[in-house]
């Protein structure tokens, strides 16, 4: 079985990468790292009913799937090499696994080819659906950017638009139907089921950004584990978080902040870097098409403090904002 | 969440490697690979229900999950060095999540600490009882081995003795209760859950094996996957099977053979050598512990055939028996 269900999804992923010394198909897959770098391996599970919902298009499961892994390497500073994929199937007929198979590897396809991504092993059982994926990536020794070097007085910025994943979140349990034409709700949906992993962004980030992470719990969260990482605290203005026109056009202005500031599952990244690097980093993501925007700066002590449109401090829990829990 | 749960995991599994530059706490960890080595990388996940029953304790479900991982590194011929761990949990108090961990931890860590193999990143996620575990090991280029490099007249043989574990899942599966004293159960029983991986075995074979692969399926259909890779055919005698004087006291010879050729979880290797390095082989194994058995030999054709007590042979299908499928 094993075999059978992970070569269809080889032969939607083959990836020809020269340092794949063997694939798929022994009981383990062989790969030839390059001299003098170090690996960056993160894994990340997603389980259905938890992190998408029942009736999700198996592509963008497969899509999603690599996605928040790639992000973690995005976050890294590394470069995507090689993948694992262990996949537990629902027993159901031979012929709905294979579709779901089907459609999840070409959603997996999609994003893998776009970094020469290789999936080199795979496993496949039966049980609720759940997909882990484990990716490997590339970075030189010491470049790699981690949670723990920002610095008080580093500007905290933050790629893309906040918010729109857990917007669409929101459209799907409300049952919103997505209606022809209606592009602000497929946009949010979109941005839910296809986010983008800024692997660009943070290759463009070595060396220059003093911490980074990916923002998938929310950004409070994420963040604050910056701040619990660097030994720092963090103060952010409400009124500069990047929102989508799509975003501010769904939902009023306070649940777009906190959406902005509490909603996972955006994948953009959260980073710090010194006041006079700002202007540089910015015109360098900009060019690289997902721009950053400034969002406050790190600061002594523990903890995220945001401020509102008035330059009121919001009361906000450390792990986020409670009706989002 | 997560992080806590992975935190008490990481307590527990803490290995000083040096080429683990950052372990488990970002978003993804940094390895340094050894300069001219290859790394073998494999995935395998255990359900509950599918892979173990329900109840069974912790600490085996900890040390199985990282077994069958090592099992295919064994099999490669690599040294083991990293893993990482995707937990998904049932949601239950959090007393019994923390409970479980440190039971799973234990078993995990009993096994690790044999190879300084360091647990460097982890996912713990809700839904069902499922554990995928991704290993990583190194080996010299060109020096794995393979089930593709079988080649006619090469000799069949496996180590320790097969069948204790399927014998154990009858006893278990059959409602017996392990009575004080009764080495037999208690031993194949343990066959069941903690598996040996038999790495040493493997850096042994390197250079010398031709083609090599775990029992985990059962030795009919492990065998049946060299016999492909290698576009072999293979003849084994039902006479020769190692089987345990546990086994052979818990069962009768035609159940004993049975469980020998299909039974899955022993985790043996079983391997090809050229007849000129069979005796020299095996007196390196049994130093080292395991032992190995010659039970049959490649020959030109396709499928794995066996020969019973009396010269005639079994039917057998291409993938096992059936009343084990």
């Amino acid at each position: 079985m094993e075999f059978r269900l992970i070569d269809r999804i080889r032969e939607r992923t083959a990836q020809g990468r020269e340092d794949v010394r063997l694939g798929i198909g022994d009981d383990a897959a062989l790969v030839a790292p390059p001299a003098g770098q170090e690996v960056a391996i993160a894994i990340d599970t997603m389980v259905e009913g938890v992190h998408f919902p029942q009736g999700i298009a198996p592509a963008d499961i497969g899509w999603k799937s690599l996605a928040v892994n790639l992000s973690d390497l995005a976050a890294m500073g590394a470069t995507p090499s090689w993948a694992l994929l262990a996949l537990t199937l629902p027993r159901q007929p031979v012929e709905q696994v294979q579709s779901f198979i089907d459609g999840y590897a070409e959603g997996f396809a999609q994003l893998a080819q776009s970094y020469r991504l290789a999936l080199i092993g795979g496993d496949t059982t039966r049980g609720m659906l759940t997909v882990s994926v484990a990716v490997h990536g590339f970075v030189p020794p010491g470049q790699a950017l981690t949670r723990a070097g920002a610095r008080a007085g580093d500007v905290v910025l933050v790629t893309g638009t906040l918010g729109d994943a857990a917007a669409g979140l929101r459209l799907l349990q409300a049952g919103a139907r997505v209606a022809e034409g209606d592009g602000r709700a497929a946009y949010l949906i979109e941005r839910l089921h296809r986010p983008t992993p800024r692997v660009k962004a943070g290759l463009a980030l070595r060396g220059r950004a003093t911490a980074c992470i990916d923002v998938s719990d929310g950004l409070l969260a994420d963040l604050g584990h910056v701040c619990e990482a660097s030994a720092l605290g963090a103060e952010i203005d409400a009124s500069l978080l990047p929102r989508s026109s799509m975003l501010l056009g769904a939902f009023d202005e306070t649940m777009t902040r906190d959406l902005a500031l509490s909603g996972g599952d955006d994948y953009e990244l959260c980073f710090t870097v010194p006041p006079s690097l700002v202007a540089e980093v910015q015109g360098d993501l900009a060019r690289l098409g997902c721009g950053a925007t400034r969002i406050g700066r790190m600061v002594e002590g523990t903890g995220v403090r945001v401020r509102d449109e008035q330059g009121q401090w919001l009361e906000t829990t450390h792990r986020g904002w409670d009706h989002f829990a």
